[in-house]
């Protein structure tokens, strides 16, 4: 299951369900979470999805603050600038989970990270991390210069990610921009620099969670090297 | 437009985009394909998307064999076994065509690679380098060992890749198991080392397109530097 005990209130499970995630339940009961049976119609209309995996958990939505991300003086951060695909910005917040990052943060008029898919494609990681929506993207690029990280804005041109080296040890914030729009020029501006995952073969580009997923393990690699 | 002329045998436009993709119609009348003028509704139904550009193109699939690819000694060869998903399929397409991969092998099993919704999700890529689907594990395995690939299969444990070094120069087939169940006995059995990509988080595991960007760049990085 996706979320902690401490963030989850509420249990829904199909009978069906019940039998198999014995063990579920009983951190459940053990947890004091009240756990209600409901038929698999019932279900699959709480899950929003058309393959729900039979348990429905009601969880609170962590609350965390740019600042409070920036005051632990984070050595990776994400930002995602007008993101439009939840499935996408889902996958991103996964990656950066896996990648270590400290928080990832959605500036205003990016998709709601806490929508279902964007939660069911973070297969979790949105639990294990801050992921804090709705900042202005002056903010962010203010914030992140004050806290002493370089910013490192995707593009189609820029630099190739794999020649950075040493750079990329520095405390990072990544600017990944819109799928199709890219970054606004306020982003590109406010950068130390414009970066690219080299394309090799006939690709236009990269799908946005493949080209951080590469960004932030080339981040990774060389700060925990 | 996703396709070259060479393999687009008729299009489908709206009045809307025919006034947008001018060049396109253009390029078309000069290579003799057919151009039909279509509804909203008929373009939304021949799309199978609920959000179409406007324009849908008929091309014949092109026709490739294993054989033929390996004959042409490939450096990076993606082997998707039994994978299951159409979305992280088509994003791989995509993936290994930007880190200069040479083919994409998907096993009997895996889902198909010319379903609209994988088409889509490799944003033109699929046309761009050769697509095989509907092999036999066992024919990809002696094949690639034949040709003198390097056989990495990914699992959740393995060598870090990113302390894989110069192992990552020697030609390579890469091997990524279905979504949900990883890698079949067989293909952990036959490859020459299983590879992982470190998890420094708290995330179980990455995404298979995200997996696979990371593995594709780290091998077009080692060969091309």
């Amino acid at each position: 299951l996706a979320a902690d005990a401490r963030t989850v209130r509420e249990l829904f499970v199909t009978a069906h369900a019940a039998e198999r995630e014995t063990d579920l339940l009983r951190r459940a009961a053990a947890a004091d979470i009240r756990v209600t049976l409901v038929t698999d119609a019932v279900l699959a209309e709480l899950a929003e999805t058309v393959t729900p995996q039979g348990v429905v958990a009601v969880v609170a939505v962590p609350s965390t603050t740019l600042r409070s991300v920036l005051d632990r003086r984070p050595r990776l951060l994400v930002v995602l600038v007008g993101a439009g695909d939840p499935g996408n910005a889902g996958t991103v917040v996964r990656t950066a989970d896996a990648a270590g990052a400290d928080a990832v943060v959605l500036t205003g008029g990016s998709v709601d990270p806490y929508a279902g898919k964007c939660v069911r494609a973070s297969a979790g990681s949105i639990f294990h991390l801050p992921v804090i929506a709705g900042v202005a993207l002056d903010d962010v690029l203010a914030g992140a210069r004050d806290a002493g990280l370089q910013i490192l804005a995707t593009t189609v041109e820029g630099t190739a990610v794999d020649t950075l080296g040493e750079r990329l040890v520095r405390p990072t914030a990544w600017l990944f921009g819109n799928e199709a729009h890219g970054l606004p020029a306020a982003a590109l501006a406010a950068a130390d620099e414009s970066v690219r995952v080299p394309i090799h073969g006939r690709a236009e580009s990269l799908n946005l969670a493949a080209a951080a997923a590469v960004c932030l393990y080339a981040s990774a690699g060389a700060q925990r090297r």
